[in-house]
């Protein structure tokens, strides 16, 4: 048996403790079982983060785990689906305890957050990469596209933006800051928090809904051509965590929420009417705009003017 | 938009030439949408592919394609899924045209013939592999699992074996061959033939099944110990290809059969009464040897009586 074959047991081990509804046969067959009810469709999404290019090769193994199982997963919650199960093709230059025992372990601490069971997966030797494949169930006919949003509509996110590009600097070694505001942004870098929650209340009510990972205005533009509609940004009106603003100041920090990366928060287009009910549910929903007839993004002052936009770019890990 | 924006486009559009049954939504939202009927489960799949260590850098990019999502496909079908759908998740160093269109032909090529719809995925910028999720359809509780072979069973297999082992020394450019015997055995290397219809065959009827990618003996072993019985393989019964026969000579095409990897037969356990229906709709099949009561393998000569094992180590690609 080759190290790369333990590897496999060592995460079959962790994958044991957590049976789940919906999984008919987990890790250590040819194919794992998924089970959904009669009338239920299964969202699927496949995420690659690659050493050197979305994360530092040395950064710690526990918060790589989290981090790449948060990010693949928050598209099952912009789809409005509930989690199920995921698969992990990890690709390692040497299997080095430690660092496995570390990666598994904040692996399996996000996947016990989430309600997700690693079902299968794959272990090969080469340079480090990760491939999760997450699924999640969803009512038939019920998912969160990005092609639904209808003139007149809210536009609302589910918390504070720019949180992860002001955490970029502090990764990366290019910026200081008091531990308490480090730990802050940090932990939204390393640890985003997938909105399953608000995913599901926004099933039925949303017109169009998406996660944020290249930036709102990125990911706006996304829903503008998908529904064939202008999306307004009220930039007065985008919600900025106190460590960003502190760390930051205004501008910067508005520059960070408009085309910073790595956010992980819904997006999503309400008819005014579902407003109430679902901030009742999810009481961070905030509007931050609206849905008008045209195309594109348009970014809006405090008085509803047209503001320039800024240069496009979203800024995930480079190295 | 980036040149890896490109690619997802490109892929996307050879994706949108195949609209599928049971795919709901495909590329392009956050999420695809996989539809099963009731009383189906799903059954799922992830391998991984990396230059340098499962493949040439410098191969064929159709060929990898084909190939790719072959080996990965075959896993359903030894678990008597029907085909579905997949997923594509690849890192290139560089987006090259050439290298890209090759690629994305072949890929297409081995989904049409297979019968997967490419329904999403990611490509990144990195050191080249792919990693591919593979989804099947199965009645509920009626998968071929390595764990149900029942003392008195046949062992039998799908076809040929140890061409993808002899094949091995053309790839790597270790060994030469007429063109007609080069082209058998590279076709059987570059494009294993998933063995779908078998696999259906197989359901309802097969006590356990498996694909042989680590070797015969290694994958028997997997049944031994998953069913808690013997696995006995009668040398003399293995079928052998006449091209690898020719080219190595039956000694040597022995070994290849018993201990190459990347074969992608179907090997499974029947009850006797099962056969000559199978047979009847699968002619290749071949009774190779038969379940006892005990645990491991064994390897027996033409009068029964135990031989010594080859020493383990199936040879996949290795640079």
């Amino acid at each position: 048996m080759g190290e790369f074959e333990l590897i496999r047991r060592y995460f079959a081990a962790a994958a044991s403790a957590q049976p789940a509804a919906g999984v008919a046969l987990g890790i250590g067959d040819d194919c794992a079982l998924l089970q959904v009810s009669a009338g239920e469709q299964l969202a699927v999404s496949t995420d690659t983060l690659v050493a050197g290019v979305h994360f530092p090769e040395s950064c710690d193994p526990r918060l790589l785990g989290q981090r790449a199982l948060a990010v693949a997963a928050s598209d099952l919650a912009a789809m409005g689906a509930a989690p199920l199960a995921f698969t992990l093709a990890l690709t390692l230059p040497t299997a080095e305890p430690a660092w496995l025992q570390g990666f598994a372990e904040g692996l399996d601490q996000m996947a016990r957050q989430c309600g997700l069971a690693l079902v299968g997966g794959d272990t090969t030797r080469g340079p480090l990469s990760l491939t999760l494949t997450v699924f999640g169930r969803l009512p038939a006919g019920q998912a969160l596209t990005r092609g639904g949003a209808q003139v007149g509509d809210l536009l609302c996110v589910g918390g504070s933006l720019g949180d992860g590009a002001g955490a970029l600097p502090l990764v990366l070694g290019q910026q200081t800051a008091s531990a308490e505001l480090a730990a802050a942004l940090l932990a939204r870098y390393w640890a985003p928090q997938p909105q399953f929650v608000l995913g599901q209340v926004l099933r039925g009510r949303a017109t169009a809904a998406l996660d944020i990972s290249d930036g709102l205005l990125a990911d706006c533009g996304h829903i503008a051509q998908a529904s064939g509609v202008a999306v307004l940004v009220e930039r007065e009106r985008l919600p900025l965590s106190p460590a960003l603003l502190a760390l930051y100041g205004r501008d910067a920090a508005l520059a960070q929420a408009l085309s910073g990366g790595d956010d992980y928060r819904l997006v999503c287009c309400l008819p005014p009417a579902q407003l109430a009910e679902v901030q009742a549910a999810w009481p961070e929903l905030t509007v931050i705009g609206r849905i008008a007839a045209g195309h594109g993004v348009q970014l809006l002052d405090a008085n509803g003017q047209p503001l320039a936009m800024p240069v496009a770019g979203y800024q995930h890990f480079q190295p």
